[in-house]
């Protein structure tokens, strides 16, 4: 394989066609050689934009040929025109492509509520098609960005027998409007192992709950968020079902979603750092969710992160509000390795000082132990700091 | 009465005690001259300050004679040393005033998982129970403000018979933790009124629930909320039980406290509107009540509101988020007089310019028709700005 080649059966593109009023890219393409396995989870917002729609309408069959996404307009609260513009979307890259309209896939990003640009899209997709190249995924992670600070990629081998390695790439896009339940913001996932589309799709579902699904930066969930993983079978192994290649790919992909999600929660928009939220001895599994996105839902909690402020009343305050029946006595929480709270009363000056420290890391752990049973999760958050603010303030200015 | 007599029956103090770091007034006392008719209601947050717990024990009688309050600590996630505090408070405030100990009420606020200096309110309340007086309402009020920016007042007079009028004063403080599902930080209701026990505990739960318990500023339910009121029953009306001097006494209850909650939310930690959320045509009242919340609690859109920014697919994420089951296609939004959403779409570029400008308002009102039923709720909130961010990331800095 060239040393360029992303990932072997795709190709991939990225270019400017006027969406942004800036001259960055705004249209993106990936291609594979024929209709492939293919799955994707989307958002579960009940107010869902055109693209969301049609993907997953398209998706149902497990094949697909090509996703086509713009950035800078998501196409969203569009009404009736919207539908026919995410449709002119996959029908003009099919033809360009030449395959059937309804292994397209397509994907938006931007603002909500205002008309898509379909015009300049339709006018540039022949365009961006004949530019997609093996070596194309830098040009392609430019063109979904929209506030991001930085491209989120990640890339994680697979080990199919012995001797053959295959691979998982994923590229992201995401800052903003990140929050649970739901497949946050945009994800693309390309592979050259062989799976079939059943195992591909529950492989799926399991690694975005376990990894995009634990994580929020603001707790608004987007109409938008769309996933997609494409194998292209490139590596010609005996397509995986399931069993211990079943495993290896899983664990694999787990590591992709998971590497890309820390990405964008150290993007959250003016975000300083990335905390790691666990809960463990909580009445079941779903309280211990319920707390743990409570804790990093908190605005008070998460400026007190900003300003690394081992505030430990505002957490104490968050878990009580969370509706969850726990004992306030029993309440332990720990910053990092420095223990902060024991039976719900602070340790002391000492430890809030060697708290404050912790807080200054770039990534720490928050630990939070109930003393209620054997229910645990985990939430990954960022801090909230006036460049938040002052991005979501501007957004449209 | 005297002019200045706040309310007849009462007298008030405030001063410094030394919790503050700085001179500011920090501990407040009001006291009637026997016991009379009190009611209170409490946070629901389940970690409760020891405060709290005190009050709500010894309100249950229906009788009080004083309430003690510090600010500058909130005496909350202390364990059993913070429990004895505030009995200490209570106790020390009884021998001042020459009355049984279960009849002192306490409240506390500030910041919370520190130890309470209880030596300097112990040192400080004879001082403080010789120095209230009918007039010194202001020192009452200044004794119990934290982050506020303003003090914050209001009183209604009551038509008691064709020639008697009383009054119901208010005071109250609060700026930061404010959240529904909760009687919101700390208000003190005082009347000349005569009322009976009864009678006044559900009047004051009634009115909280349609006035303090609509607002939020940040989602945050602080762990010591208070609002208590006493009546004196100066007035020597016959006391009041019910009918139709009980409707126009909960009416004066209800203005009052709607004044104080206005005040409050507009103080909002480095807020600049007040934004009456109301919600229609959901499938019941709680649905609607969860989805003005959701709106209330978005950080994206009180961030757009800071911005003047009429980004109603925001508003329209968050509805979607809020796990109501609606109807995308059919939801209206108006900012003010301006219809800005018809039915899930946006109206255009003129509505967007109209609704900016209502939006530069200090206060103003966002509705939402979801033509799904016949639900409705009204929610009060403000916008989020940088100051927000920066007044809590240095809150104990």
């Amino acid at each position: 394989m060239a040393k360029n080649v992303a990932c072997a059966g795709f190709r991939f593109a990225g270019l400017s066609c006027g969406i942004k009023t800036t001259p960055k890219f705004d249209l993106g393409l990936i291609v594979a050689e024929k209709d492939i396995p293919t799955a994707a989870v989307f958002t579960r917002n009940q107010v869902r934009a055109a693209p969301v729609e049609l993907s997953e309408r398209n998706v149902k069959s497990g094949l697909a040929r090509a996703i086509i996404v713009n950035s800078g307009n998501a196409n969203a609260c569009t009404g009736p025109r919207g539908e026919s513009d995410a449709q002119a979307m996959a029908h003009y890259a099919s033809k360009a492509i030449g395959c059937s309209e309804k292994r397209i896939l397509v994907a938006s990003t931007g603002i909500i509520g205002q008309p898509l640009p379909v015009g300049k899209i339709v006018e540039a997709t022949p365009r961006l098609t004949i530019s997609a190249r093996a070596d194309g995924l830098e040009n392609f992670t430019r063109a979904i960005m929209t506030t991001d600070r930085f491209e989120k990629r990640a890339l994680e081998l697979v080990a199919i027998g012995p001797k053959s390695r295959g691979r998982i790439v994923g590229v992201a896009k995401g800052a903003g409007m990140i929050s649970p339940n739901m497949a946050t913001t945009l994800g693309f996932l390309v592979t050259d192992v062989a799976v079939t589309g059943a195992f591909l799709k529950s492989a799926l579902r399991d690694a975005v709950d376990d990894t995009f699904n634990c994580a929020s930066v603001d707790g608004d969930t987007s109409t938008n968020d769309s996933v997609f993983v494409m194998a292209s079978g490139a590596l010609k192994n005996r397509p995986i079902d399931g069993g211990k290649a079943g495993e290896e790919f899983k664990r694999a992909l787990h590591t992709v979603l998971d590497n890309l999600i820390h990405q964008i929660v150290r993007d959250g928009e003016g975000a300083n750092h990335v905390v790691t939220i666990e809960v463990m001895g909580a009445p079941g599994a779903g309280p211990a969710e319920t707390i743990a996105r409570a804790i990093g839902r908190s605005p008070l909690v998460k400026t007190a992160f900003f300003g690394t402020d081992p505030n430990w009343g505002r957490i104490v305050c968050a878990i009580g509000n969370a509706g969850v029946k726990i004992d306030p006595s029993k309440i332990d929480v720990a910053v990092g390795e420095v223990e902060l709270v024991r039976a719900g009363v602070g340790v002391g000056p000492a430890a809030e000082s060697a708290a404050h420290e912790v807080m200054r890391r770039g990534e720490y752990s928050l630990r939070v132990h109930l003393h209620g049973g054997s229910g645990k999760a985990k939430h990954i958050t960022c801090d909230m700091g006036t460049e938040y603010v002052k991005l979501n303030a501007d957004y449209r200015s």
